[in-house]
């Protein structure tokens, strides 16, 4: 197989935000070409599927302040720095549904935006353990529901819900109940 | 339902880069806070399933620089600005597999990182027509496949295949499969 590997020659830090950091790097494709590549860096984060005692799954709606819209999709967070994903699961399940999970089972990793963007997203699914209370972030806001997996998929499928670790997911996790594996 | 959206105060453009341009914004919560928000802008892209005459989808293996890995993808692109999507993907496809699609259809829109990135990706699908021949850009390499849905799901379910909009559409092409949909 040819060898695709672009070598990074430079680096340079053109912003350093609060949450995104991005670099402007020069490159080297494999038949020598010096390109320039622009790199946002994230910490990457989790996507958790709580299932309750019914079935049903928490989703969270709140405003996507880039896509200037309301979005429902299941409770997720950023990892802090050198954190394990499963630490920041169990944490954010609980910031932002109140509850706990238990029976905890990884569903693999998503790269959102391979092509300019590091993050990361690791999948879990969790059943609903003991309620702790919800506690946000100062400058979080959202609303906390419960829907069944064939309601999600038909918001899904309809296009009502466009968030992408919301739409694998819920594929996923139909897949895995036909298969007997969830 | 509560009242979630975030209205802007000031935009900042902090970086502007032949792809990615970065703002920092202050937005106010409903409840009166000022927060800051950083914000990806991009120009949008399209995904395409593109089908064979034995039901084989065309892949691409490829460098993601971000991610200092290879990925394998259905073939993708950016809009260019204002473009139609459907456009970019009939152009997109001829340039990255030689081919061109007949057939197509919508399947919906994804939003990889709702939280701090304009980005939606258009998602279709096509059959396999003419062949026009492979051209791509100047700073692309690339290698092409093509995979049954049986390899690509099982490919997605083992973490093979981990880029956002491959997960998605190879479960969905499945589901819509299952349905008689397509």
């Amino acid at each position: 197989m040819q060898d695709l590997a672009q070598k990074t020659l430079t680096r340079e830090n053109v912003f350093d935000g609060q949450i995104l950091h991005v670099r402007r790097d020069e490159a080297q494709m494999p038949d020598g070409q010096i390109v320039e590549r622009e790199v946002v860096e994230h910490p990457g984060g989790v996507g958790i599927a709580l299932e309750d005692e019914d079935g049903k799954f928490f989703l969270v709606r709140q405003w996507r302040y880039a896509q200037e819209q309301e979005t429902l999709e299941y409770p997720a967070g950023k990892k802090e720095k050198g954190e394990d994903p499963l630490m920041t699961a169990k944490r954010e399940i609980v910031e932002e549904t109140g509850y706990e999970g238990t029976n905890w089972k990884y569903l693999g990793s998503m790269m959102p935006t391979p092509a300019y963007d590091t993050e990361v997203i690791e999948l879990y699914y969790a059943k609903k353990g003991a309620f702790r209370g919800q506690h946000l972030d100062s400058d979080e806001e959202l609303d906390v529901n419960t829907c069944s997996l064939e309601e999600l998929t038909r918001d899904v499928l309809s296009g009502k819900i466009r968030d992408a670790k919301t739409m694998y997911l819920t594929l996923l996790l139909g897949e895995l109940k036909r298969r007997g594996e969830l």
